[in-house]
């Protein structure tokens, strides 16, 4: 493990010949992980974290300078990270992700005799993953994809993001030694550097699923070629969002101030490089709620931004909306020079409208529309503009006549629907979701965010009238893993 | 819905302005089905099997004379069909299937306070299902993509299979009446016709799943268009398996007549066309297996092939299999004139190993191939050459030393690992697994077969802090549906 790690070490991508030793130690330790117990991972998984978390003083240091976001910011992160990894591993202290199945043989089953059936959920084997640029913890070395495939029991091949390729390699470092400690298999983690070695990753035949964080081109490239393979491969990309919010008359005339205050808020959180970031936002017409955010987001301090990448592609994203007919600036500067404030657009919805397809792209970083809305027709009419959103907001009551068909508009169209709140600050929790239609996600089904993350990397196995001895485990007889499951279509809690 | 139905009912393909009605009926459809509960879903499946029963005198003739299938064979189709319907009625009684998750607020979790997130599955929206030949029920107009995806609140638009338009035809108007008849929505069901047909669904940015069972090269090309959209669709595509059969040394010796016979049965079963069809049978050297499979193979009766473009596809795959070196026809006659009888190949490990890309292919028919092995290493050596199979079957005791690692090894690459029996004849239940890695299908996270099919066409939706009377029933605090929940971390069964 030392030796394959000082490869990825040395400055520059990753060799070809060191990957294919890298991806083959993977596949390697594959074959090993699947016997492993569930609770042996997550004892893997706390030691990480605890690592992790003590040498935050390091890591935190090293993310600040190459992510110029602030330390308190980053230390919340990685607190976030090191929650993550252990709240994975109280899943796999539970077990009820295996979704243990069995059907006993039933010779009066009506469509015939049924024999014996016991299925439960193993891994797929080696994952790519692709880490981002706007969370250096929480969705890059050690983050959620990462945590969710060790506890889904498969080796992790991660693919550093080149904008803070130090701290990557750091934090490499401290899992690949925690992991060895721990006692986890040679192999099953490593850290790998490059575009090309990206690329080389996802059309390797023994990786087995690849995810991925990041922008709709970059997003869309891997995903073409996963699917593309000879033998395609399921991959979790998450790709962009604007992420609209909805303000009701009644809440636009009842909470202006708060409305306008959150909302610049959520949208300049990060300096605006959040995939929840609002990017849009629908306001009553002759509330005054744009004079409001116009005042506020000029009080904003100037920020640098994650890279100079972002920055000249943000600057090019800002350049092309004050060009849309209809679209006025509000707040911020539009000069190139030197590090952005919050920039906030007006238009109008029948604006909107005529303009959708330039209007509802992603501009990353703290740019934003207020858009407003004459009727609640129009509001509704501008809902329908949205396809495959992470998240909606809906400012409201939940009294107003436009509420319930508000909500089943955005209910079709994102994977989360905020209420009174701002879609920024994703918990990771049981019932969160992060995912989306397509472009939010390339795999409407799942999450990269909260325990339900697991489940893309498990695959069913079902095993039919085998000798009790041969079964995993979870399917034996005795139960002797003390699992929940679903026993002749009836759950039974032990 | 009588128009729609009767424009598919005309000769020849469905005109596209028909075709677009019909996908413009099922998007209509589809926002009203996310509304509606889960038992009047049940019912109108109820309805549906009902009709099908009662209608069975009409359907079995007409599938036999399309098919050339017995009427034995039809009938228990149909009646694996019905109760595959009101199979799918009785998951969607009980609920678990919404997969509820309710996180309350929680100022004190441990990353920083949480929302209160609730999350529960949706429907997909309107899904193309692409019938197979070979069941002309189970896997036809009311097949289990079907049953599935009504289960799951999805509009269906069934593409026909050309093999059996009168039945297919026959049996659309008997689901769209029963549908029609229990108040389903308008629009929720239709059949099309037509290989641009097929085509155009897959493309229609209205459909948003797909579900196909066919051959590889069929199943490949519309999973290539599923995914190069502009928006992916996922694509449930079942293509191809040769479901190797292991038989250990031990019980070679043991069972050598059980084992031919059995092999037999299995391999011709339906005239060898079915995907779980035991293509390979691995026997150990010097038992005799293989002139015992001759003998009976010898007695099964002529019996003619679905189609002509079938009964052609089969020859060709019999001539291919007979050219390799190393392999001899042991039974069956190679001619192409007149219907075929079960042909069985012979060959050893070693010539296999050489030969594993032209000897593991599927030849789609009642053919096999017995492969004699010398060693427990040829036996393992052997196994390793399969990947993404639907089964793999293994006759022994299990007490066997070959047994574990044979099990291992086949674990990895298949979906479903059958002891002492045969996979052939798959049950419908809720522990089945009807998938694999690709080429077995093109999803190898999940089935075609049992309850879990439902899981296809349901996506997850988060609520955040949202009003309790605008959150669907399912998420409200006073569970009205009364469903088991997992509520912060931990399943609460009702």
């Amino acid at each position: 493990m030392t030796e394959r790690l000082r490869e990825t070490q040395t400055p520059g991508d990753t060799p070809p010949e060191a990957l294919d030793r890298l991806i083959g130690a993977a596949a390697d330790a594959a074959r090993v992980l699947i016997g492993s117990r569930p609770w042996d991972r997550a004892h893997w998984l706390e030691l990480v974290a605890s690592r992790l978390d003590a040498t935050a003083d390091d890591l935190v240091p090293l993310a600040a300078g190459e992510t110029h976001l602030g330390m308190d910011r980053l230390q919340g992160e990685l607190k976030r990270t090191t929650f993550q990894l252990r709240l994975f591993a109280e899943i796999l202290h539970d077990g009820s992700f295996l979704q243990v199945t069995i059907d006993h043989a039933d010779p009066t089953w009506p469509m015939g005799p049924r024999p014996d059936l016991r299925r439960m959920l193993r891994p797929l084997g080696p994952v790519a993953v692709y880490a981002a640029s706007n969370f250096p913890f929480a969705f890059s070395v050690a983050g959620g994809d990462t945590a969710s495939a060790l506890a889904a029991g498969c080796p992790v091949l991660l693919k550093a993001h080149p904008s803070h390729p130090k701290l990557s390699e750091a934090t490499g470092k401290q899992v690949t030694d925690a992991l060895a400690e721990a006692g986890a298999p040679d192999g099953i983690f490593a850290v790998a550097v490059g575009y090309d070695t990206g690329v080389m990753l996802v059309k390797d035949p023994r990786i087995r699923a690849a995810a991925f964080t990041g922008s709709l081109s970059g997003g869309r490239a891997l995903f073409d070629l996963a699917v593309s393979r000879p033998e395609p491969i399921p991959f979790y990309g998450e790709l962009g969002s604007v992420n609209p919010a909805f303000v009701t008359p009644e809440a636009g005339a009842e909470r202006a101030d708060d409305v306008a205050a959150g909302f610049v808020g959520s949208m300049s959180l990060g300096n605006g490089q959040f995939c929840t970031k609002p990017g849009l936002l629908f306001v009553p017409a002759g509330a005054g709620i744009e004079d409001r955010i116009a005042a506020l987001a000029g009080e904003r301090p100037v920020a640098p931004m994650l890279s100079e990448h972002i920055r000249s592609g943000y600057f090019e994203g800002l350049a092309k909306l004050a060009d849309r007919p209809g679209v006025r600036v509000i707040a911020g500067e539009m000069t190139r020079a030197g590090d952005p404030a919050p920039t906030i657009f007006a238009t109008t919805v029948p604006d909107l409208l005529a303009d959708a397809e330039a209007l509802t792209q992603e501009c990353f970083g703290p740019a934003a529309i207020v858009v407003s809305y004459g009727s609640e027709e129009e509001l509704l009419a501008a809902a329908r503009v949205f396809d495959g959103q992470l998240t909606a907001t809906i400012h409201g009551s939940g009294q107003e006549p436009v509420s319930a068909p508000l909500r089943d508009v955005l209910s079709e169209r994102v994977g989360r629907v905020v209420w009174n709140g701002w879609p920024t600050g994703v918990s990771v929790s049981y019932a969160q979701h992060h995912g989306g239609p397509y472009p939010a996600t390339t795999s409407i089904q799942t999450t990269s965010v909260g325990t339900a993350a697991i489940d893309r990397f498990l695959r069913p196995v079902t095993y039919q009238d085998a000798p009790d001895e041969l079964l995993p485990p979870p399917l034996q007889e005795d139960n002797p893993w003390q699992l929940t499951r679903r026993v002749d279509g009836v759950l039974q809690q032990v």
